[in-house]
């Protein structure tokens, strides 16, 4: 068997004794005869693992009381869309603000579906390569929209708006359980799975129950807050071999030691790995350092053919997902949770070699 | 490792060599050194997945050129609002025939959603225990839709009706690829994989290309025929992993003979099932005989505390899934692709001794 060093940035890389388990309860889920993906949605046996995903996301990311954690399907993307279906049905202005590619999808959504939106802020000024933190909150908003964590331009925000009376409403499609943030900050969290709790297929979705009053009856009932949590995720049959997965992650965050640990080692990452990129002016961080993501890390090299070069001869040896996003090029190295520090310490002795080699 | 008899309505069974190739190539995939869940959706390793899962489903099902099939997620309770908003953006009123649950869900979001339905023909009169044959299609609709196989009632469209001019969809998620259809007759489409094809989270869209140009621009992208069929279902990131598995599924339904071949084998099941449940007069069938589903076979006993203890012994027999939807009670039978004719023979077996010891 095989493993790669796996720096994709989504789907990306799980945890292998994860795998490992999935694996070996494949064909027989313990002991009962059959696979998780072959069990009715409305078992007991698939009902136990559903609730216990919803506990371990509020015990691993300590969610005070008031909230719902809800499974989606279809991605950030109908999130986008559903945010402001769902909370800006009376008419009133949503807020944005606008770092990078997925920002402006969300902005871009809400406007098609003719919702009235303000971009109080932007970075494009600057190719997104930072964090805005010039802003005025609009205090008659539905809501404010932020990014946590721009996977393309390597952003991600280290402290979040106070927004007041204004729900605060954040997509932490590549972020999510990076590290231990104070949840009683959101209103509305959302994530694609795919990056850091498993498969892609599923999209969290963490509400103040508050807020699930404020859907309309004249939305798709698969983006309705308010009915998808009225039934806790099971209105039809809900992704559940993925939700298994994601329990299970959940269960991996828990026995190595929770968030606060997990947000150490991957401090540590992204500290060994941002260090070799600023060492020796070989290699550029594209990203003002106040603004640099733990989780995507962008930079670049003296032209394209040496970057062409870099991410062959890294494939090579094994690791792989390097090449940048289509959109803005260079290099980005993905270090969601699953990505061991080992692996990233395998990248960084490669780029010093690559360097001496090449520089 | 255990395997029990699996007759749940779905999530359902899978073939066991199919589980067993996902099994052996869940932490390395072809010698890539990663997991299909861990892949990138815009790798070439998963390209050719996603392109194989189309081409097999065009040779598998007999698909004439014109038509493309997508990949959405959120089920079929999704599609319940994308046909609508995507082929009667013009006003246009929509034709439903409703042959229970499914058909009513669909009607129902349709409304929601401020389209005008029109039902025009319904069997409810009687418990929706038949397929309505007796219909007039209005000529200026935007589309008739039909749910093609009732998985609680257990009925099913023998020969669909002749639409003309108008497009024929078709929810088609409980009896997809039972048998070898003509598809030129279908302008679109639409099944949840979780029955027939694979897992829980994607649904299957197969529509005719002059359709897509319908969608209107004000509806969420993830529900637009248009936007995912231009993208080839890769617009956002696809549920990658039940992609491969239905693909996996495909290739087990060649490897067999294809469709006429599984017809062959799903009508003795059909077969066998129907005539115990006809012998003497213990078991009692719930639907019309000229409209019975050869999926999922529902059937009563004297009382409902017979029932009850059919479904208890049945269990301790290691026969899963067979308590009758919440809805209707009873006992149902989902004997979809899978299920092996060993399965239900096991079954007829049960069902003969039971009605010896209990008659």
């Amino acid at each position: 068997m095989k493993r790669v060093h796996n720096f994709n940035a989504g789907p990306a890389a799980l945890p292998l004794s994860v795998l490992e388990q999935v694996r070996d309860e494949l064909i027989d889920y313990n002991g009962q005869g059959l696979s998780v993906m072959e069990m009715s949605h409305r078992s007991d046996v698939f009902d136990k693992i559903i609730k216990d995903a919803e506990r371990l996301t509020k015990e691993v990311m300590g969610i005070p009381d008031g909230y719902k954690v809800l499974f989606f399907q279809g991605g950030a993307t109908l999130q986008f869309a559903a945010v402001p279906l769902n909370l800006a049905a009376d008419g009133k202005n949503c807020d944005y603000i606008n770092t990078g590619e997925w920002s402006t999808k969300a902005i871009d959504e809400a406007q098609k579906l003719g919702k009235s939106v303000r971009v109080i802020a932007s970075s494009q000024d600057q190719t997104f390569s930072y964090i805005p933190t010039d802003f005025k909150i609009n205090s008659d908003a539905a809501y404010l929209h932020v990014t946590s964590n721009n996977t393309i331009y390597g952003t991600q925000w280290k402290s979040f708006p106070k927004t007041g009376e204004v729900p605060l409403v954040v997509d932490m499609s590549s972020d999510i359980n990076c590290c231990k943030l104070d949840m009683s900050q959101f209103d509305l969290v959302y994530a694609g799975a795919q990056k850091n709790m498993g498969p892609s297929g599923v999209t969290m979705v963490i509400i103040k129950e508050a807020l699930l009053e404020r859907s309309p009856a004249n939305i798709p009932t698969m983006m309705s807050y308010k009915i998808i949590g009225k039934k806790d995720s099971l209105y039809n049959t809900p992704p559940t071999f993925g939700i298994y997965i994601i329990k299970l992650v959940l269960e991996w965050i828990q026995k190595n030691g929770g968030l606060e640990k997990l947000e150490a080692v991957n401090n540590k990452k992204a500290d060994i790995l941002y260090r070799e990129i600023d060492r020796s002016g070989f290699y550029r961080g594209t990203v003002r350092k106040d603004s640099r993501s733990m989780m995507n890390v962008p930079f670049r090299l003296g032209s394209e053919e040496l970057e062409k070069k870099f991410v062959a001869e890294a494939k090579a040896a094994e690791m792989i997902g390097l090449k940048g996003h289509r959109s803005v090029g260079g290099i980005r190295a993905s270090i969601y949770n699953a990505v061991p520090l080992e692996t990233v310490q395998a990248l960084v002795d490669f780029m010093a070699d690559f360097e001496k080699r090449n520089g």
